[in-house]
C-alpha cells in the first residue's frame, strides 16, 4: 500500500510527526478489509481492536515522499492476532511496529469468528 | 476558551495547519456544552452540523502559542443559528470565520429543539 | 484525485469529521505539485498560503468511502489565486469551497512568480 | 496535564482513535518545556525525537471525557532518556507506554547537554 506524506502528516520539526505512522499502519489494516469487500466493523458492535504496540522510529520521512506500508501476521491465536507492520521509503525501512489486535464484541474480548480467521494473511 | 498549540497542530511550514484553526472552534463550540453539563450531541441522533464556513486566515500562530477562542451569536433562526468566531494571539486576531450550523436529527434539519435555543449565546 | 475515507478521517458521529474536507482539498492542491515534480514550497521561503476560504457542507461521507477531489481556477490576480474544489461521492457533490491562495515570500505577499503562473489550470 | 476528548479526536466506533493517546502523550511532554519556559526545539536543529513506544490500551475513553497525563522518567542515560507515561480517566489507567527520546543534533544522536539532563523529573 502506497501513501503519500502531505502538509497535515508534518509538523514543525519539519518531518512526518511520529504518530502519523501508527496511522499510515492502521490505514494499512483497513484497505485490508476494503480491498475483500468488508469494512473493519460489521455493524454488531464488534471487530479488532489494538491493546498493544511495540514500535521503532528508524528514519524520517518528508513532505511529498511516498511511502509502502507492509503488513504480515506475526501470531494468530483465538481472540486475538499480532502483526508486524513496516513502513519503507525508497526500499529503505524507516519505521517498524508489531500490533496487537484483539477481537472484541460489545466491548469484550471474543473468540475471532471463523469468516475473520487468517484474514490478514 | 485558551488553547495551545502542539506539534501536532503544526506543519512543514513552521505554523500551525490551516484547517487547524476550525478545529479550535469546533473545541470552542464543544466547550459550550460541556460547560453546561451537555454532550454535543443528545444521543438521540440530533445535534448541530456545519454547513457552512466563511474563514479567513489573518495571521499565523506557531508551536507553544497559546491562544484564545472568542465565540458570538450573529443570528439564530428556526433550524439553524450562525457564529463568528475569532482567534486570538496575544490580543491581535489572527484568524476569523462566521460558521452555520444547523440542527439536524436523523439526517434531516429540524427547529432547533427549545433547551437548545439561545444555547450559544 | 481519489481519496479513502479512514478511521482517522471520522469522528463519534460516524461520518467524516468536517475540517478533514479542507485537508483533502489541501492535499489536491499539493498532488498537482508534485504531479508536475515540483513541492509546494521551493526552499527559499515562499509559496501559496491559505487568505480565506468559503465552504459548503453539503453531504456526508463514512468510513470506506472513496471520494474524489475537482479543482479549478475560478480567478487568477497578480498576487493571489482563487480555486473552487469540490468533493463527490459516488458522483454526488458532498462538498464545495472556494479558496483564495496568496502568494508569499518572507511572509509578504508577492507576485506569483512566472513559472508558477496559470500553475493550477 | 487535563486533555479534554474533543469530537477530532474521536473516529466512527465513537471512541477515542488509538493514536491520539500517543499524541496527548506528546503534549504532555511539550508543556514540560513550555512550563519551564523552554520550547521543545532549541532553534539549533537539535532536539529529543521519538526512537521506541512500548504501548498499552487498557481502556477507552469517549467524547467530552476529562483526560490525565502523568509522566514520569524510567531512565536516563548519556543520549536518551526513557519516560513512562500513563493516561486516567476518572482516576482509571486506560493507556500506558515507555517512550525512548533520542537526543539528535542536525540528524545525529549527541550527548544531552546539561541544561537538558533530568530534565523531565
Amino acid at each position: 500500500m502506497k501513501i503519500r506524506v502531505y502538509y497535515e502528516d508534518t509538523d514543525a520539526g519539519g518531518i512526518v510527526y511520529h504518530t502519523n505512522y501508527l496511522k499510515y499502519c492502521e490505514r494499512a489494516r483497513s484497505e485490508i478489509f476494503f480491498a475483500k469487500g468488508k469494512t473493519p466493523t460489521d455493524g454488531d458492535n464488534s471487530g479488532f481492536v489494538v491493546s498493544h504496540i511495540d514500535a521503532n522510529f528508524l528514519g524520517m520521512a518528508k513532505l511529498g515522499d511516498m511511502l509502502e506500508v507492509k503488513s504480515e501476521v506475526l501470531q494468530e491465536k483465538k481472540a486475538s492476532v499480532v502483526l508486524k507492520q513496516s513502513i519503507f521509503k525508497d526500499k529503505k525501512k524507516i519505521f517498524d511496529m508489531s500490533v496487537t489486535l484483539v477481537f472484541v464484541r460489545d466491548g469484550r474480548p471474543r473468540a475471532i469468528p471463523e469468516e475473520l480467521q487468517n484474514f490478514f494473511n
